[in-house]
């Protein structure tokens, strides 16, 4: 998700308690961060934040860390917690590209929600459930590899599934309509339009 | 699919050139039968055949048989076959349940058209796509196991991606609206029916 750029987006969000400003501190040690060995759930492209924010609020023993890749997105989710009070949430504005730098085997599960489809052929490597990202998502996992995606884009869906198989993934859950099903889901806001639309999100929870 | 039953329906079958009386005297030897070694593509659950006599049509180097539990159903393609001359087709009156005591080791390809979905829970082991079916099926796929399947039912086709890829499959093409994409494909009667009336028909192919 990119918004307009804001002015002195970058500057607003280094004053957030929230925000880690240099993550390449924790790799390995987010235990030492979050000062407790609970597990710890990521979300790849959190956007404005209402799902991690959910997520933390629902469930205070697992930690929780957003990653995003724009100021002025991250921004919004910094606002949103300006009198929330949650001591497992950490927000990280970075690009998943380079994940591997500022995670080491300590991941319990991925978050992949209303990721950038990259619909033409020739960026198939940039999706987040590309053969790429998964083989950098096994240097972040702890030891059982857990991804849950949701996603309204059929088509980003289905290479999704073709992608983790062929990874060796097994599919543990999965609906094809999650609004009609009765899973645990926490709303993002992307979602919150889709649903009121009438279209159909896909999730899938795969494991190894 | 179930048809009301028609009166004389084993006799009328019994007299046609497609039918394999007594397959259990084919196990292991179907390519006596078709006088060659091409590959063997088996339908389970034919229905009223027009899938499999389309696939025979279009690919005259591929030997097709195609299986149906009811008299009256299987009828109805016997009757579509009287002035048609398919030296590569071949139907079968018989349970799925019983599979592997007409076949060993012989199948390339496996079709699953629009099979029942058994929605109760406690009917799970006879969806043509549980474990208890895909164990069966490991004793009739001649080396590399091919499945292909399509289905309206979503929750049918839910459970068949859990279950394939718990069963080590890998999805190897996959279609969550058939119609729209561009498949090779031959439809069914069923499909005919549903696609007109704007249903999205799933698909997917696994492999091991």
């Amino acid at each position: 998700m990119r918004l307009k750029n804001i002015k002195g987006a970058k500057e607003k969000i280094s004053k957030s308690p929230y925000i880690i400003q240099i993550p390449e501190t924790y790799k390995g040690k987010y235990k030492t961060l979050f000062k407790n060995k609970k597990p710890i759930h990521l979300e790849i492209g959190m956007g404005k934040g209402d799902f991690i924010i959910g997520m933390a609020q629902k469930y205070p023993d697992i930690n929780f860390i957003g990653i995003e890749k724009f100021d002025s997105v991250i921004l919004r989710a910094t606002q949103k917690l300006e009198n929330i009070e949650l001591p497992n949430l950490k927000l990280i504005r970075f690009d998943a590209t380079e994940i591997e730098n500022i995670f080491d085997r300590e991941i319990d599960t991925i978050y992949l929600n209303f990721s950038d489809p990259w619909p033409k052929n020739r960026h198939e490597d940039r999706r987040l459930t590309s053969k790429k990202f998964l083989q950098k998502y096994d240097k972040i996992f702890k030891q059982s590899k857990h991804i849950i995606q949701k996603t309204d884009n059929r088509h980003l869906f289905e290479f999704s599934l073709k992608s983790f198989t062929n990874y060796d993934y097994k599919i543990k859950n999965l609906s094809l309509n999650l609004h009609e099903d009765n899973f645990d889901n926490v709303e993002t806001e992307y979602e919150k339009r889709f649903t009121s639309l009438g279209m159909p999100i896909y999730m899938v929870e795969v494991e190894k």
